[in-house]
Order: C-alpha cells, then sequence, then structure tokens
C-alpha cells in the first residue's frame, strides 16, 4: 500500500473551483498535485502558489497555473508534508530547508492540510531534529543562545560547506530530544535576536490527512 | 551645552579594565568612543566590538583594539543610542538600520547602557517610526500582516531603491501612533513569519544615560 498516494490524493478532494492553493513540496505531496493536474484538466479552474522551485515545476508540468507569493492577497487553502505532527496537530518542518517559506504560505492560507504517511505521526516531537533559520551574522554566537534552550545544534553542511537558505541564510538541526511543550519554545526561539525562523508549526494545522494502524486514510480535524 | 558630549563621556566612565565592549553607532557613542580611545593610550585594556563598519573605522582610528563579534564568548558591556526612550526603559532602535546586530549585541552583553540626549526620552514611544527588518521574499504580504497589528508600514527606500541592509534585508518603518504596550508588540511582530527582527528593545536597557530639565546628566539604573 503507497500511503503517500492515499493521503496525497485524499487531500485534494479539498480543492474547490476558484481557489488559491498554497502547494507544499515532497514526497506526499507529490500524489496531491499530480491529482490537482487530472482534476485541472477535466476543468477545475485553480492557482497554485508553490512554496519551492520543485513544486512549480512539477505543477507547470502536470498544467496547474501558478502565481508568485509576492502577489497572492489570500490563499484559501495550503497543503503541505510534515517532518513530525503530534497528536495535537504540532509539526516539526524544515528537513527541506524551506522551513521560512512553507511558514509564510501557511500563515497566509486560511485552511491548513497537513499529509502525512503513518511513519511522521509521533506522541512527542523531537526525535527529527528541530531545523532554525539563522542569519549568517554571529551565528555561532546565535548557535550558544538557542543551545542554552536545551538542545544540540548542529550547523546544516552540504558539499561541505554551510547550506544557504533561499533566503541567504543558514541553518541549524536542534537536538532537544523530546519536545512536550512545543509552543513556549516556538516562542522563546523566535525571541532571540538572529533567529530568522525555527521548524515549529503550533496550532497551525487545521486538518491531518494520514493512515491509521488498520491503514485506512484517516482525515482528522484540528479544529474539531 | 552639547548634551551628546556629556552623555556620551558619561558612558564611558563605566568601562574597566579587561572588558570586552561592544561599541554602538551614532552621533551620541561618538562621544563615547573618542573618551575611551583616550582612556586606551593613558593605558585602559580592553577590546571593542563594532555595530558597524563606521564605529569599525572610529574605533581604529581612535586605537582601540577590535574582535569580530562572531568570536565574541562574552560582551561585558555593551554602549550604544536610542531613537526614543520611555520611562519604563523600553527603547526603539533602528533608525540607522543596524537594529538586528544592534540587538545582538546588546542581547549578548551583561549590560546594556543606554546614552541618549533629552530629545530622545519620551513618555511614550511611537512618534518615532518603528523599523523591522523583514525578509524580501514575499515581503508585500508580511507587510500586510504587520499592518494588521494597527499600523501604516512604508518599505525603507535609498536612492530610489528599496533599503537592503547588511544581511539581505528589507525595513519596513511602522508608524503605530503611541505604543503604549511595547512587550506584546515586540512579540507578536517577531512571530510573524517573515519578520527577522524589530527595533523594539523591551527590558534589555541597565542603564539609561541623558540630561535632565536642568541641563545636569541623569544616570538611571534601569534595575533599580
Amino acid at each position: 500500500m503507497n500511503e503517500k498516494l492515499l493521503v496525497g490524493e485524499k487531500a485534494a478532494e479539498y480543492v474547490k473551483d476558484g481557489m488559491v492553493v498554497g502547494l507544499g513540496t515532497g514526497s506526499t505531496v507529490y500524489y496531491t498535485i499530480q491529482k490537482l493536474g487530472e482534476r485541472v484538466a477535466a476543468g477545475l479552474s485553480i492557482v497554485g502558489i508553490p512554496t519551492s522551485i520543485q513544486t512549480e515545476e512539477l505543477a507547470k508540468k502536470v498544467g496547474i497555473p501558478l502565481m508568485p507569493f509576492e502577489e497572492a492577497e489570500t490563499i484559501h487553502l495550503a497543503i503541505d508534508g510534515a517532518d513530525e505532527a503530534d497528536p495535537e496537530s504540532n509539526l516539526i518542518k524544515g528537513g527541506g530547508g524551506a522551513l521560512l517559506r512553507e511558514k509564510m504560505i501557511a500563515y497566509l492560507a486560511k485552511q491548513f492540510i497537513v499529509v502525512a504517511d503513518s511513519k511522521k505521526m509521533v506522541e512527542t516531537l523531537g526525535a527529527f531534529k528541530l531545523p532554525v533559520e539563522i542569519i549568517q551574522f554571529g551565528y555561532k554566537v546565535t548557535q550558544r543562545h538557542i543551545e542554552k534552550l536545551g538542545c544540540t545544534a548542529i550547523l546544516r553542511v552540504k558539499d561541505g560547506k554551510p547550506y544557504v537558505t533561499d533566503n541567504g541564510n543558514y541553518i541549524l538541526d536542534c537536538d532537544f530530544g523530546d519536545i512536550k511543550d512545543p509552543q513556549p519554545l516556538e516562542l522563546k526561539m523566535n525571541m532571540i535576536p538572529g533567529v530568522v525562523e525555527n521548524g515549529l508549526f503550533v496550532g497551525m494545522a487545521d486538518r491531518i490527512i494520514t493512515v491509521n494502524q488498520n491503514g485506512d486514510v484517516e482525515d482528522q480535524n484540528c479544529r474539531g
């Protein structure tokens, strides 16, 4: 059974005619975008806003009309994956390095649907290291401030050099162990000068679509 | 009477042998740096960390040894100006565009001394437009989120183009009118994805040195 296909396609059902849709990035939302391409070919009228160049290319290929985020007045619905989701619908995102753009799009969206295969559903966040985007200037100082919150923070490296985000910043991957109370952590993190954004998405998900132990699609309303 | 000289030189008295000192930027802290240069010439041993290239050049000229912020393990004392200071010692900074580096240095400092001529001392913050540093991507969306907090936000422009900070970001100058309660505003602002930092310095000043109505230097202990 392809869980990613099941939940990815299920999410596409929430997309209605006339919507501006935030299109996430990753191997699950891949199937949402494929399905939306089919529906557009069959007459659905939507405009997509991609969270990455990868998604932009895929959406173009399947025929979804796009607009840049810059010009968005509103986003009716955003669909994206997650690296982890806990029972309170808090997420860790940012493994792919695009956490800031993903958060900006989810933040603007009136509704935010998360697609996650069963492996992403955890009792407590934190096995996946929390990505934190920080400015380059004085990054070692920022790293120490973050570590004082109770983690080991490792500078993300690519091809032997610090990984640089689309916004020209660095990423720290932070091992906090179990993150039992993500809300105050998100807040403390964002109050450190030098931190641009962090990968905790607290209270942002409106719906999480996953697969339960029986192998059935489970469509959770997080506001219910 | 040169108020800036009076308060600038007064602040220099807090600098002791062996200290790592954050050196702010502006027309008041200019006199602090001049005075520190004299004291270094007379045998004072300190290391300065400049908040700007302008200050770096001035400090070199007057003979203060410097180190980059990157390498700082600690800052014993930072001295900087402010655009406004209220009776609770909350500040607006960032008129010069370096609010993030200034905040990073003040945040690391064990003690933060503000030098401000009497014109900077206000009953309520807000006549000076609050500078907010935001990432370029989707800045119009971020601008609208900020305006929902109750302001008019204008993109800072220089030579006909958006002003770009040392960190590659834009600045919005935000007119909130009176800012009676800066703490929740600072927090809400920093929780908006796309906001890198804002010019509110809440509860950071340990000491404000200014001039009172009689023309005397007033040295306020903000923790007293």
